[in-house]
């Protein structure tokens, strides 16, 4: 009878414990979690908080009940897993509610303890009104924080997923909100000129979004109140009241009444390295494709681990959902003696942002750059379905890929409608292999309230194509303020649009539809650096010049590229 | 000099004229239309019918004159090209206005004439109040109808998209509505079980839809209407009021005010087989994968033509607006120089039927049996995203497969969101040639607001692989009528689930939660037939029971295929 241990109950334990019980009658599953809860929905958290998700128990999936119902695991929450002992294949066990220690034995040990939050050592960040989100009593401790120190403004500090979904759940509550983001962007998965969507987004609401700024002092400011034990107040009660002054390393200063560390996650492997076993370069703990770790009888899966990355092949770090889940399922397989494969993370990922939804997958410019890759892109905005049908916005997508192979080797997007499709397509289209030559003929769904006759992945693969095979030259946002004297700019929209749209400056103006007229206005021992709002006629006139023996470059993504990049 | 002649200014023609400018500034094109309007938007026609698209000059995408100034196309409206001369290279155009006929040379001719209205020859069936749906004319003519002859009630023949979406038209002006249709079906991309949930919600809205029945004879009774030139009408106005009195095949008769004939289109070939290019077996014009169709120097694309299917290679005819685009865009490379190829159609389709999505990719079961292939597949409802966020839906998804290789041949969804990003995400891994296996570690977007860490994909391939490698057996919903004495029924669900919601009759119950307690209720040498609501739950069963020693089947999508599937 094999008997597995698992250490943390939420996606990748919870995954494999009901996974095991499936493949297996007569295993033996036990599954500790040092907190109160197992298996709940982290990712929801924020919302409850916001409002969004109104009734608390909704995040609890299971209970330590309903799974020993239903997959006849032994749950043992608030039950610690403090030591292993791998010569004995045992493990030490803290029982946090009356502090015993015991043993258990295992056949196989499966390490889901997930992430922890980083709290770097700002003078003064451990005070009542700072918290962090990870978990169920977190959520509840700024729920109560919010409850009792009335608080009227919030201070966030880091622009990832977590900071992003606090921000907007504040905002919801009605609660002033200031987002501090050390970087000059948010949302790291996208490059900073997509982020600058989320930046107008953010703002467009009011929020106080600063970034290139960090947190440098914290200065607590209780306010006397003496907890009120009739009303169900406790002792603790008396310390969560007051303010906090935040001083920013930009010597500016913020007064604020809760304050949220958002700044990103550190894998738990006290336990893992603790017991010897490998840790990976970038601090997870290390993995083979069959989740197992150094040790064979050991496996690890989810937020803890480091895996391949599935288009560098190196060593990743990807906190998400999903592929904790999936490596759970697989980890069970391979204990119970299948012989499966995790398959690498793309880091597929999205986050709302009010309205907007902001997503990637693969490798953004940012990293082909520090990797030293070869790489091309392209930029659309174009309709999430049939312009003339109601509800249709705009999509904002960027695709990265190799110029002479076609590769995929990332997709970003960004918009109210119709995100998550065109990343989920792309995310694919990467994992199957797919180049960008392939992704032109994609036959997509349409119908005019849901897509195109040809869809935005499409019109991103016709331009992509165009680079390829050397119909189309391009420029980008980032080299058009910095055109020689050998470069004429030349807008080819219409005049109302640069009057109410905005222009770039020191552009001359032919509108497309003039331009085979007007030709001889413009100068042929110079390069014509053409831009339109999107790209698209941009093209057409870029076509028509270079077809006329000029020389031109056609800026990909027109100006809405160029003028988002600057939020 | 090329010069190139375009028959059709829609969706191919259109696109074709628009790539071949830009691939070549000295190239002669004539776009003929022997319509009034080029380049309209005619998967819009039935929503501005219906009032969704309210402006009709949204519906009209080009101009000539719009074609003109941007690409240099000369765009001839109203004149039909009626003969084409292949020995000498030129066509016989006919100016509908002035009657006139003259000749134009080619280097290239496009084909790209459409499909026309499929309308049987049912005696009266040509009258005033009748009318097809294929073009702007025909869309003012139904309009014109709604508004003079004061229709309360109007009868839609054919299930297809068209009818579809006219039966919602005339349901969102108030008019009461009944939907014919021979078959046992609408929508026929999807298999009947799937076309269930469309027929529910069809009926939820008051629709009289009735299936397996014909329209045999209609019988026009006018009205005695003077035409009121005062106030601007004309002779014809004397003839659209009255209603039809409809005789079916059921010996049902039916009073309308307006009849829509909708069943379906047949290629437009008369003028590609007058002038002696090949025909295919299925009616449609023959091409090769670079368009080209028996005559080299002519190309032609769009509803017109046959092409090969993706999945089987064999010829298909898949009137669909993508395809369309995408030929008409590679014609107008191949007959400028380039090479590109034709990679086959899959026919992902999409509907919106009320608030219900339908969606397929690839083959179909009924096509994988008339074509006597091996094949497995498999269902599964579950939540558009988080189920504890907000405005989840249930995803009803089948997957159709090859049992051995886990080849994809196919993909059908419905409901209500999320359902077109699911098929497009089909229709990619298709395409891309992934199998079931793969599907498995998809890696998509997920946040509580867009979707799950277990995607509706993830899940399917995981119950399909599940089969594939035998740890589970599925039986299917058209199986669990027909049980032998060997079989016992076995629902797993909760008591108050079956009361509410419906059961299969005969069936035993034990919630999978009490099972592991009362497996011994159960006989031994009898094969248990589990379900429960989707077939998650059944599967937990299924593997307790095989686990334990009994013979087990597990019916795969659960009771809510079973049920849908009598819709």
């Amino acid at each position: 009878m094999t008997k597995i241990l698992i250490v943390g109950g939420v996606a990748g334990g919870a995954s494999a414990a009901a996974r095991a019980r499936r493949l297996s009658e007569d295993a033996e599953i036990i599954m500790f979690e040092r907190g109160e809860f197992v298996s709940f929905a982290n990712c929801g958290l924020p919302y409850h908080i916001g409002g969004d998700i109104q009734d608390r128990s909704k995040l609890l999936l299971q209970t330590p009940e309903s799974f020993l119902a239903r997959f006849n695991v032994d749950v043992r929450v608030m039950n610690e897993v403090v030591n292993i002992n791998r010569n004995e294949k045992t493990v030490t066990v803290k029982n946090l509610l009356d502090g015993n220690e015991y043993t258990e034995r295992y056949d196989f040990l499966l390490l889901s303890p997930g992430a922890g939050p980083i709290v770097p050592p700002i003078p003064g960040v451990k005070n009542p009104l700072t918290h962090s989100l990870r978990n169920i009593p977190d959520m509840d401790r700024i729920l109560q924080t919010i409850e009792t120190n009335n608080v009227e403004h919030a201070t966030v500090v880091g622009g990832g997923f977590i900071g992003l979904e606090m921000m907007e759940a504040f905002h919801q509550r009605g609660i002033k909100t200031t987002l501090l983001e050390l970087a000059d962007q948010v949302m790291t998965p996208v490059d900073k000129e997509m982020a600058g969507f989320a930046h107008a987004e953010i703002r467009d609401h009011g929020i106080d979004l600063r970034l290139g700024v960090a947190l440098s002092d914290v200065e607590y400011i209780p306010e006397t109140h003496i907890a009120s034990f009739e009303s169900g107040e406790s002792t603790e009660h008396q310390h969560i009241n007051g303010h906090l002054n935040l001083s920013l390393s930009n010597s500016e200063s913020l007064e604020t009444d809760l304050l949220i560390m958002a700044i990103g996650v550190r894998p738990e492997t006290t336990l893992a390295s603790e017991a010897g076993l490998k840790i990976g370069e970038l601090g997870g703990i290390w993995t083979t494709p069959s989740m197992q770790t150094s040790d064979p009888s050991i496996y690890a899966v989810g937020d803890a681990i480091e895996e391949a990355d599935f288009v560098t092949g190196n060593q990743t770090i990807v906190p998400l959902a999903g592929p904790a889940n999936r490596q759970g399922r697989m980890a069970a397989d391979n204990m119970l003696g299948r012989n499966e494969s995790y398959q690498g993370t793309q880091g597929t990922a999205i986050c709302k942002i009010f309205d907007l939804a902001i997503a990637a997958t693969g490798k953004n410019e940012k990293q082909l750059k520090r990797d030293g890759v070869d790489y091309e892109k392209v930029y659309v905005h174009t309709a999430s379905h049939a312009s003339y049908y109601p509800g249709a916005e705009i999509v904002s997508f960027k695709m990265l890929f190799d110029p002479k192979s076609g590769k995929i080797f990332g997709a970003q997007a960004a918009g109210k409608d119709g995100v998550d499709k065109r990343i989920d397509i792309m995310a694919v289209a990467q994992r199957a292999g797919m180049t960008v030559e392939q992704l032109q003929h994609l036959e997509l769904t349409y119908a005019p309230p849901y897509g195109s006759a040809k869809d935005v992945i499409n019109q991103a693969a016709f331009v992509a194509n165009n680079i390829i095979k050397g119909d189309a030259t391009p420029i980008h946002f980032d080299e058009i303020d910095n055109l020689t004297d050998d470069q004429v700019l030349l807008d080819v929209r219409n005049p109302l649009e640069l009057e109410n749209g905005g222009y770039i400056e020191g552009t001359l103006n032919i509108p497309v539809d003039e331009l085979r007229q007007r030709m001889h206005e413009l100068p042929k021992n110079k390069e014509i650096v053409i831009y339109c709002q999107v790209g698209l006629r941009g093209n057409v006139a870029y076509r028509q010049l270079v077809n006329n023996g000029f020389k031109a470059r056609n800026l990909i993504g027109g100006y809405r590229t160029y003028k988002f990049a600057k939020m």
